[in-house]
């Protein structure tokens, strides 16, 4: 690996803080490498006896969209991942996960990000009340079949890449 | 949508931006939107006439990891994704691909960035010469049986969701 010389923090923001790193490569020559430094987040399949996922419906202001989105969210200072994943999933959508399984981590953006994405299996879903953050705009929440799902992944009608590995990684974990 | 009332740029860096947006929500309150502006990426699923996947090893500065990606790079300015997918397999790997077909394009990172990952699937690869970029410490090729990759996705041997989901795609698109 090429040696790192330094790093300074650019930018400390309410969401993320981006930071520089200076290294050095084989040949002696320094060069850049900047990159958001946040907080991992956790992504839940949660499905239900019927075999259908629990979907919210949330405005997200950069994508530009209102669409719909697997329950996720961050996971706070000194919190499991997991914890994260069954607070996350009841706070928006009600439901209590019984059980919950791993399903992997990976990084979600290689080259300028240190944030990693933990999938979760949550079943065994019991109904208890939600509690929205007060900067999130969840409009609705929305129970599709896990093969309507597929058929969606199928024909691109999910528009961020973490709800198509979410449902393809159950897939491929689950149903094979 | 909540409203727009601001936009700034808060830094300007050598591979992407950082941009803060000022919402308004429906009771009026303000509220900070953080997010990196960054050009898209194509990433590109490269399967030999044996059918193995084309990989390429590659120092990460920020995941810490020098392990196996798929080749991939970021869409220039003016240039079409599925020019990107072409330049960039033969720039990392040699192979160039007389057929390449879309899989599907996704925001990366929902919430704090407008990337996007356009997939696409090169096939008829033949084989001419590698132009690295000079930032780029790739260390190594290697190509994959399709069916090993499946396994390694199962057991979580790939790092980076961008390979888990492309490798995926391939499975659901064209081997069912």
């Amino acid at each position: 690996m090429n040696k790192l010389i330094s790093e300074e923090t650019l930018f400390n923001g309410p969401r993320f803080n981006l930071k520089r790193r200076i290294y050095e490569n084989v040949e002696g020559k320094e060069y850049i490498r900047d990159y958001v430094d946040t907080q991992s987040a956790s992504i839940i399949i949660a499905l239900t006896s019927d075999k259908k996922v629990v979907f919210i419906r949330q405005q997200r202001e950069i994508s530009g969209l209102e669409d719909l989105e697997l329950p996720a969210g961050v996971i706070d200072e000194g919190e499991d991942a997991i914890t994260a994943a069954r607070r996350e999933l009841q706070e928006e959508t009600g439901y209590y996960a019984n059980n919950i399984e791993y399903m992997g981590d990976y990084f979600a953006s290689c080259g300028y990000s240190n944030e990693k994405l933990y999938f979760y299996l949550a079943t065994d879903l019991e109904m208890r009340e939600t509690h929205y953050d007060s900067d999130e705009v969840i409009t609705g929440i929305q129970e599709i079949p896990i093969e309507e799902c597929y058929e969606m992944v199928r024909n691109n009608q999910f528009p961020y890449a973490n709800i198509n590995l979410g449902i393809l990684l159950y897939q491929l974990k689950y149903e094979k």
